[in-house]
């Protein structure tokens, strides 16, 4: 975050629930914390500029590239893929694959976007899926957790690997040297959990990764700040994710994790 | 809650973190709200007495068992089973196999009281695993859910017969006719989740059970007495429990549900 060399971000302001009414105000609060982000945004310019032209600094930081065609939220992944040409989401990772951006924000169908961005970008050598990874706010600091939903069946290597990921993504978040690394599990002891999760804990143990491994940690350990990440398959930390939001919004308006 | 003949219930004193000094006091919560159970007490009487002796009314009702062998909470499963006889929990639960009790309680260590329990009273015909269920407090009702974290890998079977058992909770604790159950899942559409919730969902959707298949749910309808059921695996069961006791704790004192 303290380096200031322009970085540009390729933007779908057509994605989720309200499309650009909210994803351009989200915009400028991102503008607003960082300004060296140079944003490029895909969708309709009609809902796009009447927005935009509110917040002067971001229009300013800003270059929209129209299109009418979108992914709808309840496409299916497949289905969507095969139509995606020339809609916001698909041209904005492109703008990521052609080098114009260093990373695509939407917050549009996640199957198409998952599946769209394995396509287009594919994952890093030696990573074998994507996953999505939430931070989750803590007593004592930030959590990452990963994955919330996008592979719900997953062997102990899978889950290596999003170890991987969550370490780096943790690094640069947190801006610490060694995270701590958990595996979501049903109890402490070794002899818990799937055989996915006991694979998992057994490989991370042994070898080398941009994290160090602390063992297993449980549902209740997410919001207490145990462990810098928490590795899961996308089952159970969908299921975790969308219980902490019920529970939250019923308790007290827990606004922050939506 | 209506019938007000006698009912005699097992009860292991010794279990749980703090034995006889929240077991007790716990008893007494039940006598004062159900004056129709009597009370089978099992375990140290001389730690039980001199906390039984304040509750005149509850004392009344109670009979104690003496016995200074029992389960201590780190013990393993396997382990405790062989070594089990004469214990507070192993007598408690023989009470209901010889028919001089009802039902046993003990908040002593899980997975001893689920084996011992299973391979003392054996499940009911058609049902071939036990489960834990617990009830969650909702905006608009209880919801009863399991299993919570005694099978942590489960087939389709299981979870129709998890199903089974929760309708017949639910009617008996919602004193409802037709419980509504839902499938814990990470979307509502049929396509989603692990082979086991999609097979159950099928399996339900078709067969006659004491209640009425809802469809799937999701961890944030927990909490919103979205249905009287909920039926998941041990695993995701566990996993949300724990997270929805976490977040609780952490946005306000959430202590309904410990």
């Amino acid at each position: 975050m303290s380096d200031t060399s322009p970085i540009t971000i390729a933007f779908d302001a057509m994605g989720g629930d309200y499309g650009p009414q909210s994803t351009i105000p989200g915009a400028h609060m991102v503008h607003k914390k960082n300004p060296n982000i140079r944003f490029m945004i895909f969708g309709d310019q009609n809902k796009i500029y009447p927005l935009l032209s509110r917040y002067k600094s971001l229009e300013a930081v800003s270059k929209v590239i129209h299109t009418d065609k979108m992914i709808y939220s309840d496409d299916r992944p497949s289905a969507a893929l095969r139509a995606s040409k020339g809609t916001s989401m698909r041209m904005a990772i492109e703008a990521v694959q052609n080098g114009e951006a260093r990373a695509v924000v939407s917050s549009g169908n996640t199957g198409a976007l998952m599946a769209m961005a394995k396509m287009i970008l594919k994952p890093l050598p030696g990573i074998h899926r994507p996953a999505i990874a939430s931070v989750f706010p803590g007593t004592k600091g930030d959590t990452i957790m990963l994955d919330l939903g996008a592979n719900v069946l997953v062997d102990a290597e899978n889950l290596v690997q999003f170890a991987v990921l969550g370490a780096v993504f943790a690094k640069a978040h947190k801006n610490i040297a060694n995270p701590s690394v958990g595996l979501l599990n049903v109890g402490s002891e070794d002899t818990k959990g799937p055989d996915h999760v006991r694979g998992a804990a057994e490989i991370l143990s042994k070898v080398d990764f941009p994290g160090h491994y602390h063992g297993f940690v449980e549902g209740n350990d997410i919001m207490e700040s145990v462990v810098d990440v928490i590795v899961t398959d996308g089952y159970a930390g969908n299921i975790a994710l969308k219980t902490a939001e019920g529970v939250g919004r019923v308790t007290t308006g827990f606004s922050r994790m939506r």
